[in-house]
């Protein structure tokens, strides 16, 4: 009598996905206050009971909407580690400025306010669940490129802040013209920002060439 | 008949400061949705046209009281550039987790989704005005200890999204128990990262001692 038998039928993971992209487009074009279970029931054509069976609030579908996991952030190590850094840079970079984002992260950030017990959810999507694949990735750098001493975590947390700067506080004014040009260029600077950063002493470092 | 003069007296800059506290006040003990100017005018005993003649509306109003604006972080350089750029690390991240910036920053970003060309006012008071200061810090490092191929509107970039990541984003939980320790330490980390991004190269640094 256990488990989605009891219900019916097993789940349909493809019904997942029509409610997470529908709860992405509500975000997007309504807002965080207007993406409730209701909204999304009735835009999917999926039934609110169904929705609440697998996200006990909208809170959690919106989490869930907006912060995938780990899959978009699983980032095979190539051994050039300033590519393999711009590729987790970009990725939380377009993670926060994803118009569901944008609406979404505002109104999860309030409803902490609220009840920070949740705000786990948010952390383990954002971070925890990556650092074991950017630990691999510095690990996996050439001899000499990556001074051991630095802490993986600390540059982490870095990069991360400055997606979530780049979203939230940089001035929106400019980045219509000439935003994707903008953005690269600014991916870059964190990234040379970083690569300075764990460059080892001169007398440590590999040879160039 | 302009001015102040026209509505009977001069303003008085305490009432100001009484209506800035009342502000901070409410957004920390009942949040932003409860931080209306009429709240603000019960809570102060000042009358909400008086406080609608400063701030045009709430929004700015809890701008205003939340980011005060240089002064806080009008740092003058000393010259031991470690310190003095953990002072701005400090100030920010101080800054980001006052519990107005806690409950103020979510509902700010909700507004600015509406209405994006608000925006500017918040990336002015967080850091714009605050660029000129940090840019004479990195400036009055003894020579040798900062390369001045760094930009600093970079590490500035980074340094505030790291004050933004560490409100907002790193887990609530350990923040109770030995909270200010911790606090100093992740100060300390991103301190520590930023110093090693701005170091020259062995060759062009000044010799210890």
């Amino acid at each position: 009598m256990g488990g989605d038998s009891a219900r019916g039928r097993p789940r349909d993971p493809r019904i997942d996905g029509l409610v997470l992209a529908a709860t992405r487009d509500l975000l997007a074009q309504r807002g965080f206050a207007e993406t409730t279970i209701q909204a999304v029931a009735r835009q999917t054509g999926v039934g609110a009971s169904t929705i609440y069976r697998r996200w006990p609030s909208r809170i959690e579908l919106i989490e869930s909407a907006v912060f995938p996991g780990l899959g978009v952030l699983d980032i095979a190590p190539t051994g050039d580690v300033r590519a393999d850094l711009r590729r987790f840079v970009v990725a939380y970079r377009e993670l926060f400025e994803s118009p569901a984002a944008r609406a979404g992260v505002p109104g999860l950030l309030a409803a902490y306010q609220a009840e920070p017990e949740r705000h786990g959810t948010l952390v383990a999507r954002v971070g925890q669940d990556v650092r074991p694949a950017f630990q691999a990735t510095l690990a996996a750098a050439a001899p000499g490129t990556v001074d051991p001493a630095v802490d993986p975590d600390t540059v982490m947390d870095v990069l991360i802040g400055a997606a979530v700067y780049d979203a939230f506080i940089r001035p929106f004014t400019g980045r219509a013209a000439g935003a994707a040009a903008d953005r690269a260029a600014q991916d870059d600077r964190v990234c040379d920002l970083l690569m300075r950063a764990l460059r080892p002493d001169d007398g440590d470092r590999a040879p160039a060439g």
